[in-house]
């Protein structure tokens, strides 16, 4: 095994995207590079305290930057790209949520459109603790104070849409993107369908932690330094983004309303299990329904995200995509004793 | 008033377009000008008999051409293209309708995921008699024959999206694009936000003739001889589509699920309505919720449409535009006796 | 021919239902017999000005009133139940209309869960001009009025559900109930499958006239003089109401979200259309996706309401439950003839 | 402390109810006893091996039976009737599931109504070893086994619905009912809204285990021998059913589309964070959507159901119910050890 390329990517201020699709790549990497990466936080940057509100200092469609598109040498539609999170590590010692007018999903919205006016549009601003391993919220109104679990993460991650589409940052779809899902975290390999040569892979929205579905519309939001492996599979694209970890396969579907993110996160279980278990539908339909968990992602963005989960324990021998996750741990075991 | 410009469009099979934006312009005309205009149906004009499945003779993500994009000197993001529809015309004596796999109201798709196999997928050919003002539906099995009235339209008519984004023709939205609404029929008028300069109308997927909510996924597809007019209002952009004919304001709402796809065709019009008689909010929302009308449009595409109509009965002398519509009506009116 | 049995239902207020199921008949009639019958605002006629707010002087759960049940003898789980409306005519010279805290379809609701605050409660009065066919509108804030058409019909229109269950007035579903579709007017033959022995027919929530959708939760609500013929088909019930009048064959669904109340209706239709004509499931559903409409309802009660209309003529000779619709209408005649 | 009563109640077939509401209670107990019930499974426990299609040998609406109502002395609408789940153990060492004709998530069902046939109707019989505490799956096309942790729990646990309604079994609501939620486990507290004297609480539709969404319509279903404390709680009866456990506070909302059960669920949690932190409104919104999970409960009943959880580590000295589920903790541990 020869050493892994390793690439390093930290736009500028102007080189950010802020769709999927659209744009040329600022790099192209080989099959099983490793990608250190540095992305903005999704109001790039600009709301740094309690006065900054959103609507006030972000510029629409100036919202979630994200760094890349990556080209991968040879890929080509059809094929699946993989992306392997090394480490995400906050880049900052402080984190940002807030509302936002008409965003939430506890709150009217352009499209669930109603005659209220918008909730307060509120900042919060955590302290991250990344020896203690926390992120601290405090209550704006009184003075509560909780540390909850650093748990890093991306929101969005994807490649370029099918059909030429061009689709902001924001939306997340079969490309992926801002899929808002708390199982992007470092340990975790996601898997895109490759829908134009390079697949052109883009990583943002850095959350230091997000409940599952993103209730208020965002969350503990931070610019991070992420180490990814990327890698490519010709053939076998699957046709919604897939993740899996060292306990669970997970599929995901996003669209509206959020039983069809669910239906098709778990059609694409049943389906990834029946054909790494040699079941027929019927039979992974019924292993999945008795054994699967389903997590909401985000219940905000433009689609609502939802996860389906099996437990790996249940694969045997079976791998997925022929044990691409195990070997992109070890890459990924290496590079970490080796940096 | 001097004579409007009269421009003709007729794309070669390269130069349809499959998306809205991510197109550079046709064609350039001033506000006021008649575009006489040709347009494919959603099938490329592929499938020309019953043994013509579109799933084998159309090829993704060529389908649903559209004729354009037009772009409006001077139209700047937040002006209001208009266009109206002064005649739409069969180009052929037949048109198509079909099924098409996981495609449709009454059928599991992409999204509303399920185990099903597809429904059949079946072809029917309308012969279109337009001196006699039909459409004869047959029956594929057994000998049932009906003859349904001509009433030709557009279902795809937009602008280039907001935020940099590329969409595919087959999707309705903000934009405007695959609204597959009855009601955009020739004498009315249709109102866009302009998003980018140019604002890059496209007009196509012809229907000899549609029913509410397009159940099957398909329409009375037919190739077409379309003439409008395109106009422009400076500022004033609608977030929405909105139509206007002799007898209705009409608001559009493109969303998922159906429901939020009619509370932005609602909300809209209670706004509209609100501000062109000047009642606030609660007394307009009144108004439209004992006066309106609110037929499907289309319950099929990857956005679903509603429509919200009040009648200009209940106007008195307050005119959309400035009374645009009307003064549209007249240079077609002029344009038809002088042609 | 003999005469038909003319009955009188004027229930007094504590004789009122606020379900479907659970009640005992007021009253047993031969299939064919009128009924003529006086019906409550679903206010229960304690909102008479603008000074009562309905979540003041109405007290949960004695909303929406209902005038029944009606059992008809012999009617047995699985017969039809017909109603036909031979004379709806308000009782009162005024109708009421309000917002209501957290209800309609602009406004979060207890199942849209939203942190707002609910939108203003105001009550609109409509003076009803019987004579000149008009109910009007007047703004509540500023000098607006509008004349509109009086189309006096009933909100709420069912049968004793199935399953042993007891329904709420205010829920529209399989067994009828608060369908709120302006469809149910003077002339129009409603049908129900009888799910329990008797079949319990109940009728309420007058609406001098309504909008489509009924988007701020409430029509022109009234009290009601209302004749209809109760007739009964051995068998051949329908799984969800539909309704026939001489234009048009109509089928309901109600459920959330809107595009499965959508569904319901037109795959009930394509079924009715199929059988009536004679056509297999894919040619019914293509004729009713091409000459169909598929106007809301309602999209603010507890299940939302679409209709599905086939226009008559395309029936030929065929007839829905055997002519029973010409049948009724004749009766009717009969009876304004003769009164 | 006084010994708490204990009561036994083991239905006849004949004395199952199958709706919640519209029932006389089977037994009235008083806060704080201990109920040793038995239960049998949804089907009646007529599907006894892989010839027992359900559908050939259920009979509607005879399914899902439950064991109660059990009145609650004292209760009065408004209060809160508590149920600690001390011991689920199944009944049999073998459970059922099945697919269900149009009934699941991934199948078109009665309201999502399509053309599809049904899916086909499937039964799979696990062997439930209680000692080694697993399930065994096997599957029916080829000879996979796959051994599932046993995780025994109600998936209808609920109380007579509010407004004179009277619900089937099948129905997650307000009342509770089929929540189908594996949340309802031994050691978890349910707290429901009284709505009628004696609150009425049932039991039933055991799961030897559940996944997340209950995918294909049911779980591994078998009848439980199960104890548990019910108790009362005078005032703050929740708007929907909660649940609460060492670890999590857990709101339910059950609706459809899924979006409003999640919102449901989340704004029921938002309001409990607030009340038991003093936190305002969107400090407890801020707090939810960073710390919460939200998990699918199903996405395959009537309504659908999603449960919110918060980690009760946020609490600090705060206590549910003034500490009512520790309590109760306590009387079912004296309660195991000393039978």
């Amino acid at each position: 095994m020869s050493l892994p390329d390793v690439v390093t990517l930290s736009p500028t201020p102007d080189e950010y995207a802020y769709t999927f699709g659209g744009r040329a790549p600022l790099v192209t990497v080989r099959p099983g590079t490793i990608v250190e990466l540095t992305t903005e936080d999704c109001f790039g940057g600009r709301v740094r305290g309690i006065g900054d509100l959103p609507s006030e200092v972000c510029e629409f469609p100036y919202l979630n930057p994200v760094t890349g598109p990556i080209a991968v040498a040879g890929a080509e539609p059809g094929d699946t790209l993989a992306v392997h999170f090394v480490e995400i590590a906050p880049a900052r010692d402080w984190g940002i949520s807030s509302t936002f007018p008409h965003f939430g999903a506890l709150t009217a919205t352009h499209s669930t459109a109603m005659l209220h006016a918008p909730l307060e549009e509120r900042v919060w601003v955590y302290e991250l603790d990344r020896a203690a391993g926390t992120c601290r919220f405090r209550a704006r109104a009184g003075d509560f104070t909780a540390d909850l679990p650093l748990d890093p993460m991306h929101g969005t991650v994807g490649v370029a849409p099918a059909g030429g589409e061009t689709l902001m940052s924001i939306t997340p779809g079969a490309h992926g993107g801002n899929l808002d899902t708390p199982e992007m975290r470092a340990g975790a390999t996601a898997y895109f369908r490759v829908n134009v040569p390079g697949g052109l892979l883009a990583v943002g929205d850095g959350h230091a932690r997000q409940g599952e579905g993103e209730v208020c519309g965002t969350a503990v939001e931070t610019a991070m330094r992420t180490t990814v492996v990327v890698d490519l599979v010709k053939g076998g694209g699957p046709a919604w983004p897939r993740l899996e970890d060292d306990r669970y396969l997970i599929s995901t579907g996003s669209a509206r309303p959020l039983e069809d993110a669910f239906r098709i996160s778990q059609h694409d279980l049943v389906g990834w299990t029946g054909e790494l278990l040699g079941l027929d539908t019927l039979d992974a339909y019924q292993l999945v329904s008795q054994a699967g968990l389903a997590p909401a992602a985000n219940v905000c963005d433009t689609n609502y995200t939802m996860a389906a989960k099996l437990p790996k324990s249940l694969l045997g021998r079976a791998r997925a995509y022929d044990g691409l996750h195990d070997r992109l741990r070890a890459t990924a075991a290496a590079y970490l004793r080796h940096r």
